[in-house]
């Protein structure tokens, strides 16, 4: 059996259906990852993600390495234990988060020397130690450490970033090696995927592509998006590496995004994504709920139940969502929650959201399935009023 | 169909199981009343809090007044399609909150002129405001309002607050039926509760419970207890007053109390209880757990989990417990959430502690049912160490 296995392919764009056969189930492409930051999809349970068809999640090394510790992980089994979930778990290499949240101290050819955003203790981070903490996570897909520029995008920076992750890729392919066939890992199948850069200069995702190709890993993440640049370079990045990539591998596309951009991203070939949107805008009451196009077509839209405007409203969040919230309780009640900082009101409001992407992916695979989705990438668009003009 | 049948007495003790036939559902005394003061038991579904075994609830008449206002939910079609509960809801008259909470401004026969503690709208409690307040709710069980001393007690005070709280009784009772019986009431099988003062002066507990008992209440609160004073006192309250309360109606003690507590209440004749504890305590890490005797006998302790010494304890925090989180968790892994202020740490210390009340209520009907009650009563003490003295 082949680790990924393409079902279906769709005639109008670069979309296709599949399966990601990973050491801990099968994740039907494409696929949305919730975010589980510290080993929990804040406020719901594995049971919740398991039961509205959640199959893989994406845990950050770099705050699981913080706290609790990779050490205490590994000798409670594993993550998949540590945190009672059976399903799949993708992890990032941790050095988003040493850019984004630690104090950098330095970085040179060996790593990135930081201090910890808790506690202020300094700490290396190699593309070995990298591979070290995830494989005592035990993740069934992990990433190499990379190196990414900013946005704005320079090119001489960027060629740079290409040059190191093509380096520390080697190195983690040879530390990971070792400790697959070595040590005593927790996840024997785990697999390690390599992440293309190259910001959006053409050239430089095709030559960091290839180098990636040369190592033959069995997954690829598409790296360097989402860092502030807009949409339609986002999309231009994927344009660039993924003729160079072979058909046949899955593609993740790291941090991305709206359900506009996703299903963008999957017209051109991505297979699965993760993304904090979701999860962080269900906190803050912003609610994504379907909605159609004045000719009748699938799209949506978001809300914010904060608003005074739904008060007095005695009906579901969305009639057309089947999550436990709108199964079960009006947007008066919901607002009210939110209104008293009550938690089940966040807890609501993210499963709501959790389940309206899953949904969404769901919606994505039988549009390619029946041979529809270029319609829905037609259509599919945020129609909040104050986003229409997209 | 007696309101409330009474199925097995104890014969060393006052302690008897029953059933209270309420509009929504029966509930098996002794029962506890999980607290759900805005319309939510914080952080937990109305699915989980039934599938628990939860039978009735309690929700707090002065915060849902404030927010979001008894005209809301009763245009909503009352608290129980609000909040989406179908079993009993118990509600308290919000006099309690307009002493502990609210800005007082002044207090005469008529009722408690207030400010309330969010934005400072005044707002006068009466007898009368307080069963429209309840009856636009639509709570299964409602109270009276009531005038009760601070401790500790003085016995002028006390003595008043006896005959201002017989007097606003027959206001509420003319209220309630004029309510009842002309306007349009969500919940026509609502029933009104008396309340009996009298602190812990014998003669005027005997005297209100007389009170009380003249205006044939179908069921009773114990009042004025659980306002500062040591555990003897609360019991010795409950003392006085049982004698001169009909046999065959149901006793609610208010706002008791711990698992120890309980038990005691109990087995003076006390049928439900109310109490923020196992909610409150669950939030700042405090879980309730089995433990033995020396004698082997059933008692039980509280851990506090955010501590070092469960951080790598990969065991349950409660082997003998069938909640969520004992089934699917280990010490560790909440300790994580707690350390990370995560919130569904909190949510699974709350349906901990909800589960240990309802299971030791059901230990408690079972224990009254099967004989060995006594047995329970001698040996049942929180063997936290700091507390062994108890």
């Amino acid at each position: 059996m082949e680790y990924f296995e393409i079902i279906k392919k769709d005639e109008h764009s670069c979309a296709r259906t599949g399966v990601i056969h990973t050491a801990h189930g099968d994740v039907h492409t494409p696929y949305f990852n919730p975010i589980g930051t510290k080993g929990t999809v804040k406020s719901v349970t594995s049971e919740e993600l398991k039961f509205w068809g959640a199959e893989m999640i994406l845990a950050n090394t770099y705050h699981l390495w913080q706290r609790p510790g990779d050490a205490l992980i590994y000798k409670a089994g594993g993550l998949h234990k540590f945190m009672n979930w059976k399903q799949a778990i993708f992890t990032d290499s941790g050095g988003y988060q040493v850019f984004s949240l630690a104090r950098m101290r330095s970085m040179d050819e060996k790593g990135v020397l930081f201090r910890f955003d808790l506690d202020g203790r300094e700490a290396l981070l190699t593309p070995e130690r990298s591979m070290q903490i995830q494989t005592n996570l035990g993740s069934d897909v992990c990433l190499i450490l990379d190196d990414f520029p900013g946005y704005p995008f320079e090119r001489k920076r960027t060629e740079e970033s290409v040059e190191r992750t093509k380096r520390w890729a080697e190195r983690a392919v040879t530390e990971f090696m070792r400790i697959m066939t070595k040590d005593n890992p927790v996840n024997p199948g785990q697999k390690l995927w390599g992440i293309v850069q190259g910001a959006s200069f053409e050239d430089l995702r095709k030559r960091s592509a290839e180098q990636m190709r040369a190592l033959d890993f069995p997954g690829y993440a598409i790296g360097g998006v989402a860092v502030g640049e807009p949409t339609d370079q986002m999309l231009q990045a994927v344009d660039y590496a993924m003729p160079h990539l072979e058909e046949e591998k899955p593609k993740h596309l790291l941090g991305v995004g709206t359900p506009y951009d996703i299903v963008q991203a999957v017209s051109r070939g991505c297979d699965s994504f993760d993304c904090v949107i979701p999860t962080r805008e269900a906190r803050h009451g912003k609610l994504y709920i379907s909605d159609k196009t004045a000719n009748g077509k699938d799209s949506y839209k978001t809300i914010d139940i904060r608003k005074a405007e739904f008060a007095e409203q005695f009906t579901p969040v969305d009639t057309d969502c089947d999550c436990y919230g709108c199964l079960n309780h009006i947007r008066a009640y919901i607002r009210h929650l939110f209104a008293c900082d009550e938690s089940l009101g966040i807890r609501l409001a993210t499963m709501h959201n959790i389940k309206f992407y899953l949904n969404l992916m769901g919606k994505i695979r039988t549009a390619i399935q029946y041979d529809y989705f270029d319609d829905m990438l037609a259509n599919y668009k945020d129609r909040t009023e104050d986003t229409l003009e997209l």
